[in-house]
């Protein structure tokens, strides 16, 4: 069996950019590493672009924006396809598959939209559980100057209330799922790194070797 | 509130013909009525269409059919646009809804793919129940007479052994659900439409009335 590892936090912490440098660790050391993401590349991760992350309303029944159940079944039909096609095949192969988000995302975000909690977890009972899940954990005073540019400055304070209830969402799952673990993103890109490598040695490879 | 009655059954049934024929006589007895259907027509439904119900291949991982899950979350994110955004409402406005395929196609189709029934329930707990669930029940034979001119030779006995597990889970459910009444399919198209009403009558109108 391979290594599953997942980079998570709210928009700006850091997480692509970490993601990158995790595999290239991983790859330095001789593992062949699946690099991937949520939303996915497939029919399910364009429909989701479309009609969720940019807003997008056409096709939807009363041209309003699609209701939040629709859009936590979409993000979780994109990840059963995550997982039975990629992910699992991936670890059973034996390689290190590094997601930039998973699961924990829905439950962040669409618990902040007011769904159920318990609901977003049933909904996910099919994916595979990672070796380590990496929360990077940002200030969102600091992600709101990170993302500045790439959002409309009208929808600024929407956003930042929302990025408010995902951090504290975020540290909650913290608490109930044990394989995450916090690091702090406001420190350096290279001091990042070394605290998720020390993390991916003492959590991840010497538990491995015990075995 | 409004009246919300959904036709179920396999393929041959006469789920559309009987729809259409319940919604004329609502309309006769002066009922505003909604005639709609699963898969809807918004852009969860003609995803629907391309990767489930034509065998579509395209922007999916591994170039092969979507997973047992996906397609399950898949309907049901199309079956919460649907609830959010036609049946509540139009229930709210006092009309008749009647819906040709609802939650239960879910469950008898989804459930004869091995899925937990348990986990189908789950992810369709948001939607609403009807006033009554017409179960039109048709031996696999006839349901395969009838469709033939409509599917692959070459799939027969693929199709037929799943119309099978179908009919045994909707006869199933119908214990679990009290809403769900079964009405034997082989009768003539005039006599299952009386049979429908009678239903309508007895189980709906009579006891909006007693309230």
């Amino acid at each position: 069996m391979g290594i599953f590892i997942v980079l998570e936090g709210i928009d700006g912490a850091g997480k692509s950019t970490q993601a990158k440098l995790l595999a290239k660790w991983f790859e330095e050391k001789g593992y062949e590493v699946v690099l991937t993401k949520e939303p996915t590349d497939t029919a399910f991760g364009k429909l989701i672009r479309r009609l969720v992350l940019t807003g997008g309303k056409e096709g939807i029944i009363d041209g309003a924006r699609i209701s939040h159940e629709a859009e936590a079944l979409l993000f979780a039909a994109d990840r059963a396809e995550h997982v039975h096609k990629l992910i699992k095949p991936s670890l059973e192969q034996g390689k290190v598959v590094i997601s930039d988000r998973y699961f924990y995302s829905s439950l962040a975000y669409q618990w902040a939209r007011g769904l159920d909690l318990n609901w977003l977890v049933d909904l996910n009972r099919f994916a595979v559980r990672p070796n380590l899940t990496i929360l990077l954990d940002l200030p969102v005073k600091e992600s709101m100057n990170r993302i500045n540019g790439r959002k409309i400055k009208t929808e600024f304070d929407k956003i930042a209330e929302l990025q408010r209830k995902v951090r504290k969402n975020y540290l909650t799952l913290a608490e109930r799922f044990e394989e995450i673990r916090i690091i702090n993103a406001l420190a350096s890109m290279e001091d990042i790194h070394n605290d998720i490598v020390a993390l991916v040695e003492h959590e991840v490879l010497r538990r491995i070797e015990e075995r």
